[in-house]
C-alpha cells in the first residue's frame, strides 16, 4: 500500500485500486469540499500532474491517504471506497434502457385479463400520501408512464398535476394546450383524425421530456389512447437488425414546425444513445419530419431502416390501449413512450356533445426524478465520502 | 428518366437523383400533406416497399412524378428539388460548431482596443425595433452571447428579458434566482469566492440551454464576469490531442446537486457530439462533478484528458472579461459558453453597500431561434415543395 502511486486495499473481499488523482479529486475534507453544499472547491488544475499516494494508513473503517508532492491528506471510509470501486461502469443517471423495465402490452395484463400491471393511482390519495406519490412517479421512471384517476375534470387542473412533481415547460403552445377539434388547426392533433404512435415536439431541442394529458371530456366513439414502449422496440430492432439500428442511431433527422408565431427545427437521431451505446431516447413523428438531406446512398439506407422501425413500432402487441375517461390524467416519459390515438366521431357541437377534450402540458424528467429522490429520503442523508458507515 | 426507379434530372447544371421513396415521403399534394399546417398525413408504412418512379414529366419549372405500383402523382418544383439535392449533408438545426462563429477574446477587440466586436444592444431599442432584436438574438446563435445595456436595474426585470424571446425554464431555484452572498449557501455561486469557467446546471437533463444574468448592483471591487467559447476550445482540443477529445466525448460524467428540496443528477460527456461527430454541446463544472465510476484504466485515461481540457479552458486568451454594470444583462448559450467570475469584496452589509447582486434565469435556445426566424420573415413564406419559384 505504500509508494505504488495508487491506493490499493481489500474491502468486501475485493481487491480495490484507486489512482491518486481520483482520490484527490474526491477528497471530502473541508478544504476541498464545502461541508454544507458538498460542492467542490478543488479544480483539476489545482492537482499536481504527477500526484502519488505516498502513504495510506488504515484505522478501523477509515483509510487516510497522504499524497506527494505536498502533504495533503484525505480520509475515506472503506465502505464508501467499496461502493465506488473502479471495476465497472456505474453512476448512470437512470435514463438509459439499463435502468428501465421494458414492456409489451401483454406485460400490463394479469392472467385474469385485468390490467393489474398498469401503474395507476387516485389523485386524492396521490396528493395525501407521499409514499403513493413516490410509487406513482417512480412508475414513470421505471415503466415510462402512470395513469392518475379522479383528477377533477376542470380546465387547468393538468398544471396542478405537473406542479405536484416538477415544473411546467412553457412553449409556444402556452403553459397548457387544448387537444380538441379546431376549425382551422395548425397541428393535426387538433382534428378528429387517427394519430399514429409518435413522440411530441421532436422539432424542439431540448425536447420536453415529460408529457401530461388530462381528459376533460371523452369522445362518444373512438379517440382511444395507445402507448408504446419505444425503448423495448429499440432493443427489439437492435436484436433483429443491427444494421438498421446503427443507421437510425447515426442519422440526424430534421423535424420542423411552423405557424404564424413559431418556427422550430431540430435535427436528432430517431434513436439516441448514451456514449456507451445504450438507448437513451427516441423521437418519432411522421407529421413533422422534414425532407432529409443526405448523400443519395445514405438516404436509401435510412429509408430501409426507417420503414423497419416504423413497422416494428406499429406491431399491435406493443401497443397498450387505454380509454381515458373524464378525470384521468396520463403522465408519461416523452423520450421513451410513443402515444397514439384512434380517430373519433362526435366533434364539438354535432349532436350537442361538447366533443373530446383533453388538456396537456409538458414538464421534465429531471424534476420528476428529483421529487422521487427527495420524497424517498429516509430521514438520514446518504453517506458522504468521509463518513464511516 | 423512365423506369430506373429513381428520378434523375439536371437542375442548376447539376445531375440530381432522388429515390422514389424519398419523393413519395415528401409529396406536397393535399392528400399527403395538410395544406394548412404542412404536416404530413402520410406514414412511411403507407408507402409500398418496392415503389418506383414509373414516369416523370417536366413542364416548365415543374416535374410531375408518377409512381408504381399505384398511380399516385407528386409535383415538385425544379428549384425545390435543386435545393434539396441528395449530394451532401444539410438541414442541420444550427446547433453544431459548423453553424457558429468561434472566437478567442482577442477576436472581440478591434484594432483600437475598443471592443467593437462584442455583441451589444440597448434594451429600449431592442424592445422598439424588431431588426435590433433579430441582430441581438442572432448573436446568441452565432457567437454564443449578447450583452444588453439599459435594462432597468429592478428585481424581476430579467424575466421580462427572457419573455422577449422565449420561455423561462423554471427550476428548483425558482423562476429566477438571486446571485449574491448568502449566509448559508447551498451553492458556491452564492458566496464571494472566485468561480472558474463553468456551465450551469450540468446535473440537469435537459440542461437549460440559455442563461440570463442581470446586474442589479455591482461589487465595489472584483466580481468581474468572464466568458469562454467552449466550442472554440473543443475544436482546439481536437486539433491538439485527438485521443483526449475522444475520451471526453465518449465518457459520461456524473454531475449532482442536492439540497433540502432537490436531488438532481445527470450523466453526460463533457463534450457532446452530433451523430456526424460535430461539437454540439459542452458541460463543465468542477463544483458539481461526482465521483466517476469507470474501470480503472478508463479513469486514468479520463483524468489525463480532463486535465488537458481544463487547462485549455483556462488559457487567458480564451476568456473575454466583462464588468457588468447595473442595468447590464447577459444572455448566453449555456451549451457552449462557459462563464466565470472573479472573487469580490464588499459582501452585503459590510460598509453599508448593498453588495454585488445579479438576478438570473434560464430559458431555451429553441424558443430563441424560433423568435429570430419569425422576426426575420420577409412577409412571404418560404417556398413549399410544390410551388414553382
Amino acid at each position: 500500500m505504500r509508494g505504488s502511486g495508487d491506493l490499493e486495499l481489500v474491502a468486501d473481499g475485493r481487491r480495490l485500486r484507486f489512482p491518486a488523482v481520483w482520490l484527490r479529486d474526491n477528497c471530502p475534507c473541508a478544504e476541498c469540499t464545502d461541508p454544507r453544499s458538498r460542492q467542490k472547491f478543488l479544480d483539476i488544475t489545482d492537482i499536481d500532474g504527477d500526484l502519488m499516494v505516498a502513504q495510506a494508513a488504515e484505522a478501523g473503517e477509515s483509510v487516510t491517504v497522504t499524497y506527494a508532492p505536498g502533504q495533503h491528506r484525505s480520509t475515506f471510509s472503506r465502505a464508501w471506497l467499496a461502493e465506488h470501486a473502479l471495476d465497472a461502469y456505474g453512476d448512470g443517471d437512470g435514463r438509459t434502457e439499463d435502468d428501465k423495465e421494458l414492456w409489451l402490452a401483454a406485460d400490463m395484463e394479469a392472467l385474469d385479463g385485468r390490467r393489474a400491471q398498469v401503474p395507476e393511482a387516485s389523485w386524492p390519495r396521490y396528493l395525501a400520501e407521499p409514499a403513493e406519490r413516490v410509487r406513482s412517479l417512480a412508475a414513470v421512471l421505471r415503466l415510462g408512464f402512470v395513469l392518475l384517476h379522479d383528477v377533477p375534470a376542470e380546465p387547468g387542473l393538468v398544471l396542478e398535476v405537473a406542479a405536484s412533481f416538477g415544473y411546467v415547460r412553457q412553449t409556444n403552445y402556452g403553459a397548457l394546450f387544448d387537444v380538441r377539434v379546431e376549425p382551422a388547426p395548425d397541428n393535426l392533433a387538433f382534428t378528429s383524425r387517427e394519430i399514429l404512435p409518435h413522440t411530441d415536439n421532436p422539432y424542439r431541442d431540448p425536447v420536453p421530456t415529460v408529457q401530461l394529458l388530462h381528459c376533460l371530456c371523452a369522445a362518444g366513439d373512438g379517440g382511444d389512447t395507445g402507448l408504446v414502449d419505444g425503448f423495448a422496440a429499440a432493443r427489439a430492432l437492435r436484436a433483429a437488425d443491427r444494421a438498421a439500428f446503427d443507421v437510425l442511431t447515426g442519422t440526424a433527422v430534421p423535424f420542423g414546425y411552423r405557424d404564424n408565431g413559431a418556427e422550430l427545427r431540430a435535427s436528432q437521431p430517431l434513436i439516441q444513445l448514451s456514449p456507451r451505446g445504450r438507448v437513451r431516447g427516441v423521437r418519432f413523428n411522421n407529421r413533422s419530419a422534414q425532407p432529409l438531406r443526405l448523400p443519395y446512398a445514405d438516404v436509401t439506407a435510412f429509408y430501409a431502416a426507417y420503414r423497419r422501425w416504423a413497422e416494428l413500432l406499429r406491431q399491435p402487441e406493443r401497443q397498450l390501449n387505454l380509454r381515458l375517461a373524464p378525470g384521468d390524467c396520463l403522465i408519461f416519459d416523452n423520450t421513451r413512450i410513443l402515444h397514439a390515438r384512434t380517430a373519433f366521431s362526435l366533434p364539438a357541437g354535432e349532436d350537442g356533445s361538447p366533443g373530446r377534450h383533453l388538456q396537456g402540458c409538458y414538464a421534465d424528467l429531471d424534476g420528476l426524478a428529483s421529487t422521487v429522490a427527495v420524497l424517498s429520503r429516509a430521514g438520514a442523508d446518504a453517506r458522504s465520502p468521509g463518513e464511516a458507515s
